[in-house]
Formats: C-alpha cells, structure tokens, sequence
C-alpha cells in the first residue's frame, strides 16, 4: 500500500503531538503521531448504560458488539433502532422487547477483567456451562500463517502510532472483516457488532487478534460458536481450560511460520 | 537470576500445558508454560462488589488497589479489615465508615475502558477537573533507562509465559515495588495497594509500566500524584492531554537508550 492510501486509512484516527525524542545524548524537538481515545456512551432504551473509551470509529459496530458480548442483544431482529452520533460520542440504541431489560441490568453480576474492557454485565459461570461446539471446521497452517500475515499488513494504524490492537473475522479464504483499536476488547467487539449488522454467520469463521487470549476474549467468539481462535500473543490457563471444553482450536504464538496450538489441534491440517 | 531462582519466582503464577507445536512442515506435542488466570471476588462491607480476571497474587493488593483506583477507599485508615481468601478465590474488606457507601455504589455512571478492567465506578470527567501536580521531581534519561531495564529484568513471567503485564513504583534511584498480572489494569492497582498497605508515599515517585498508556492508566496514576508514568509501549490522545493538564511527565516507547516525552519533559535531566 503507498503512503497516500495510508494516510486516507488512518485519518481522523490519529493525531500530531509536539514531544521531546530522547536519542542517547540528543534530544530533539519532533511531531509524533499518537493515535486518538475518546469516550464512546451507549444509551440503551433511552437510559445511559455504559461509557467506553475507544478509537471512535464505527461506534455502530462496537455499541452492538458490545450489547452482544454482554448478553443485551442476541440477533438483529431484538434491535428497533440503532442511531450512532459520532459528533457527540454516543450510541443510541432501542430494542424492540423493553421488558426483562431491568432484571437483565441489575440482575446481573459485574464481573470485569485483567486487560480489556471486560465482560462487566456478564456471568462468567454462565458461559462455563455452554455447550460445546460441534463445527468441523478445518484449515491449513499455511492459510493461518497467511492471514494473520495479512492482518499484520492491515494494521497501520498499529504501525503509525503502536497504540492499538487489531481483530478480524477471516473465513478459510481470506480475511472478511477487520478493526483496530485502543483496546484488544473493542477490536473483538467491533467484528462482531459488524457481523450481526451485516447477518454473518460466524459458526464457520475464524477470529484472528492480535491481543492476549485471555477467557474473556474466549468466552465473547464462544457466544458466536467461533471455532478457531488465532493470536500472536499468548493465552491464559483459563482461556486453555476453556477452549478444551468448549471445543475450540485455541492458537497462540503465531509468528512467521510458527505456532502454538493449545486445543483441538485436529483442525489445522 | 539462576533459574533455579526463576522457578521460585513464577511458582504458582503458571502452568504447563501439553500443546501442539508448528514450526513449519514439523509438528511436535511439546509442554508449554502458560500463565494462571483466575477469578477474584472483592466483598465490600458484606456484599459482592466485583469479579476481577487476575493472576492470583498479592490478592490484598490487588483488592486494595482496585478499590483505590475507583474512589472506594481513599486512605488505609478507613479500612477496618482486610481478609485476603486466596483458596476461596475471594477478598473481604470492611470499611470503618459504612454509610454513603450505596451512594458511591449506585450513584456513578459505569465507566469502562478500551483495553484495562478499566473504571467502572469512577467518573472519569471528576478526574479531568483534578488539580495539577505541583511537584518538582527530577530524574536523568540515563535513570530512567536503567529502572525501565530493572523492570524488564524482573519480568520472569512475562519472560516464561509471554502472557502478562508488568508495573513498579520507583524512587529516584531504584525499583521499590513490582508486579506482574494477565491485566495491565491489575498490575498498576497492584501497586497503588501496596502503597497503601504499607503508608508508601507516592507524590515523589515514578510509575513504570510495560502496558499501554490508555487515559485511565494516567488517571490512575494521577490520583495518587505521581508526577512521571514511563512505559515502553505508546500513549494515547487523551492520556497525553491529561498529562499535559495534570502536570505530569509522560514517557513512552522506552527502548535501550531512547525514548519519547510526550508531556512536561523539564523533568527529565
């Protein structure tokens, strides 16, 4: 990709701050470009439910991700409105059935993470009792390795300003949908809001992310029946543990042409 | 370090795993060390406040800490009692003054962050009104680099598992306290209740960090004046501007012998 196109993909997404670059003995005045976190409130039937900070772009994505995560939204067809008003940092979301919506609220244990926003209106044991997936999903190393050599080349905003995460939906072809930002959660949240919008079926996809796998980046593809979850970071005992039971193929590590399968290898011919 | 000394340093903290290593066309079952997730409770006053994902140590800190960050506790002379559980998963605080407690509890708005547990109770705009620091510590580059390779060199978990975070409170001449946890949110709130448990100041002391510098790691920080955050990863827009605000020295991209000041580079000498 030239510069140019470079430039139009980070747009608005970053920003020039004046800062001192320190070099050994010299130290020199410079421009750097830090990429943007801003405060994204989602109003849910017309109640202010939660404030994320995100990079805020496709706050539509990240506000239905984010209600599907937390177990507000399953399918499109429960939401009558979604309204983002980017100008304003916010999100408006109505959904048809506003009934069950106060015990969902405050019924609810907060239950919040290590690193990322967490699953904070989520009961984790839950998800422990979900049902193991069934899809027979299978793909090459050689396609792994490829597209997450395609995700590290989407990144440029992560290559600007090494601010952010990255996360994308991939079939065993190519990579269908893709997202950065300031947290590893968001990334995750937005792929998803952007599948249920669009009507994707995810029981056939793969998660590609370049965050920590920890249980709750887990739990989130699980709700989706996402059957391969691929990262060149590491995971947690419990994202291992979960990915076992849950029959998902759990890959770590993946750098040029290495990886770590942590579960249900069987999936990676 | 021997590594013998290593192994007493992360027992405890990770677990091996059989998995299925790639290298190319070879495929081997190998054991791989990966970090310990798990669940911690926090009881305020006799009811479940929150669930935090963690690695599972210094849990009094860790409850202390996030309890600090979120406006809950402000000094340790309102702590009446402190029981860390960790067989239970769980720690129990009692706070001497009870009342007002429900309002903190249900008065704040859910604030929740881009990648970090994030604040849930707190109100970052409360934040943004802070007064500036007013403190005139100094520190050389060649200081911080050394501390910041203090903190790599401790770093024996992230070295094993790859899976966590590391942050320490540091003085001008040393490393005073550090830790390490799945979540860089937890591993800074680590830190901020040890200093409490143990009357540390911090108004004259710096924090490193291996995470991001999101807006409310900054504001975490801030809340106990300390006057120069460092990371070796980026900053965001919104965490440079409080910095420039709140009076304090920014630093990040620390590698070798460079680094970025991205607020108040007077500081650094």
């Amino acid at each position: 990709m030239v510069r140019e196109e470079e430039k139009a993909v980070t747009a608005g997404r970053m920003e020039e701050k004046s800062i001192t670059r320190v070099d050994g003995d010299l130290r020199e005045l410079v421009g750097d470009q830090v990429v943007i976190e801003a405060p994204l409130t989602i109003y849910l039937n017309g109640s202010e439910l939660v404030t994320l900070l995100c990079t805020p772009e496709k706050i539509d994505c990240l506000a239905l991700g984010f209600l599907r995560s937390e177990g507000f939204v399953i399918a499109m067809d429960e939401v009558q409105a979604l309204r983002p008003r980017p100008e304003e940092g916010l999100v408006e979301v109505e959904l048809v059935d506003q009934k069950g919506l106060e015990e969902k609220l405050f019924g609810k244990r907060t239950i919040t993470s290590g690193c990322g926003k967490g699953t904070i209106f989520y009961n984790v044991l839950d998800s422990l009792r979900s049902a193991p997936l069934t899809g027979k999903l299978k793909i090459s190393a050689a396609r792994v390795w490829e597209l997450n050599g395609e995700l590290q080349k989407k990144a440029l905003l992560f290559k600007t300003t090494g601010g952010v995460h990255s996360a994308a939906l991939a079939d065993s072809e190519k990579l269908l949908y893709f997202h950065e930002d300031i947290g590893r959660h968001n990334a995750v949240d937005k792929i998803i809001g952007e599948c249920l919008l669009n009507g994707t079926t995810t029981e056939d996809k793969a998660l590609f992310t370049s965050g920590r796998l920890s249980s709750e980046i887990l739990l989130k593809a699980a709700k989706l029946k996402i059957q391969l979850i691929v990262s060149r970071a590491a995971p947690t005992s419990l994202s291992v543990e979960l990915a076992e039971t849950l029959n998902i193929t759990l890959i770590g590590f993946v750098r040029g042409r290495r990886m770590n399968i942590y579960s249900h290898p069987w999936r990676i011919i």
